[in-house]
C-alpha cells in the first residue's frame, strides 16, 4: 500500500513538474502578447486628428489692398483649425497639410495673393489685370508643427471679386498619416 | 515512510496552490488580451473605404447652357462613387471629401459653374468672357453622409472648352480618417 | 493514516486534472491571440508611406518650348518622390495619388501643359494667349504602381511666368489608405 502511494506521489510530482514547464512557456507567450498589446495601444490611442476646411468671401471688395484676406464665411471646418474672425488657420497638430486658394480679381485692378506660413510667403497667385475677373489660384503642401499659422495675404493690386455662392475661397486639409 | 509521504503530499499541495495562483494571474492576463483583440478586430474590420475620382469632358460644347455638366470620360474612379452616365458623385460612405473643378470657357461666351451638394450650390467657378478660353476653377471640402450627391451644374453662360486630353475636369476624393 | 494519505493523493490528482484542463483552455486562448498578433503585425508593419510634395519655378522663361517643365525649387518633399534635377515624380509605392499644377503663361505666348503618367498625357492645362499672364491649372487623381513616373510636360506655346515667391507650381500627394 505504502509503495503504491509512493509511486502515485512520484507520478503527481512528475505531472506538476510538467505543468510547471508548460506554465512557464505560456507565461512567456502572454508576456510577449502583452508587450505587443501595449505597443499597439500606444499607436491606436494617438488621437487621429481630422482637419479640413473651406472658407470663403461671399461679397466683392473694390478697395481691399493690404493684410489678411478675411474669408469670413465658413463652409466646412472639421477640427476648427480655421478662425473666420482672424482669417488664420492654426495647425491643431503636426503633420502634412495641403492648402489651396482660388480668387478672382476685380475689374482689371489686379489681384496678387500669397499663402503664408508664420508670415513667410510660400506660393503666390495672380489674377492679372489684362482681362477682367481673371482667376488666380494655387496650392501648396506644407509640413506644419502644432500651432503653426497659415493665412492668405495681400501681395499686389486692389479689391477682389466673389458672389453669394463664393468664387473666392480658401481650403486646407491634413493628410492623415 | 508514512511520515515522508505525508511531507511529500504536503509539498505537492503547496506546489499546486502556487500553480493555482499563477494560473489565475495568467487567465486574467489572457482575458485582458482577448478583450483587446476583440476591440482591435472591430476597429480593423471597419471597411476602410478608398474613394477618389477624376472625370472629364474630352470635347468642347458651343451650346451647353443648363443642368448637370456631364463629365463623361472617367480617368480614375476608385470606389465607383462617380457615375459618368449621370455626372453625379454619390458618397459611398460618411466622411470628409474634397471636390475640385477646372473648366475653360468657350470663346468669350462666359462659363459659370457650381459644385452642388444635394442640389445646394456650395462654391462657384467662373471663366469670364473678358478674354477667350479663361480658366475657372474652385475647390470645396464637404462633410458627406452616405448617399449624399455632389455634381457640377450650370450657373451662367454657354458652352465649355476641352481637348481630347482634357482641360475641363472634375475630381474628388475622401480624406481617410 | 495511510487511508488519509490515499485520500489526499486522490484529491491532488483531481486538482492536477483540473489544472490540466484549465491549462489546455488557456493554451488555446494564447494560440489564438498569437495568431491575431502575427496577423496584426503583418498589417502594422506595412510601411505606411507618407508622400507629398510641392515644387516650383521661381523665375520666368520667355523661350521654354519643349520637354519637361523643371520645377527646380522644392518647397516640400515628404517621401522624396519628386526629383528636382529631372522634374519627375517617381511613385515610392502603390496607391492613389493626387497631382495638381498651376501655371501662368508669359505675355500672350500661350502655355499648354500636360500632366503625364509614364509618358501618357492625362490632363491638360491652358494659359490662353487672349490675355497676358492667364493662369492655367488642373488636377488629376491617378492610381500608381511603385516606380510609376509623373511629370509636367510642354504641350503648346512658349515660355512661362513666375515670381521668386512662385506662381507656377506642381504638387502631388498620396491619399493614405
Amino acid at each position: 500500500m505504502t509503495e503504491k502511494i509512493h509511486n502515485t506521489t512520484r507520478a503527481l510530482k512528475a505531472d506538476i513538474n510538467q505543468y510547471q514547464m508548460d506554465h512557464l512557456k505560456l507565461s512567456a507567450s502572454v508576456s510577449s502578447l502583452e508587450l505587443f498589446r501595449n505597443n499597439q495601444t500606444s499607436i491606436k490611442c494617438d488621437p487621429k486628428q481630422e482637419v479640413a476646411f473651406t472658407a470663403a468671401v461671399t461679397s466683392l471688395s473694390t478697395t481691399w489692398n493690404s493684410g489678411t484676406l478675411m474669408f469670413n464665411v465658413v463652409l466646412t471646418n472639421v477640427g476648427n483649425g480655421y478662425n473666420p474672425s482672424t482669417g488664420v488657420f492654426t495647425s491643431p497638430g503636426e503633420g502634412t497639410y495641403v492648402f489651396y486658394v482660388s480668387a478672382l480679381e476685380y475689374l482689371q485692378q489686379y489681384l496678387g495673393l500669397e499663402i503664408v506660413l508664420n508670415n513667410v510667403p510660400k506660393v503666390r497667385l495672380i489674377g492679372e489685370s489684362a482681362a477682367a475677373y481673371q482667376t488666380g489660384t494655387n496650392m501648396v503642401v506644407l509640413n506644419l508643427q502644432k500651432g503653426d499659422s497659415v493665412w492668405v495675404r495681400h501681395h499686389r493690386g486692389k479689391g477682389y471679386y466673389s458672389h453669394s455662392i463664393p468664387v473666392t475661397t480658401f481650403s486646407g486639409f491634413l493628410l492623415p498619416s
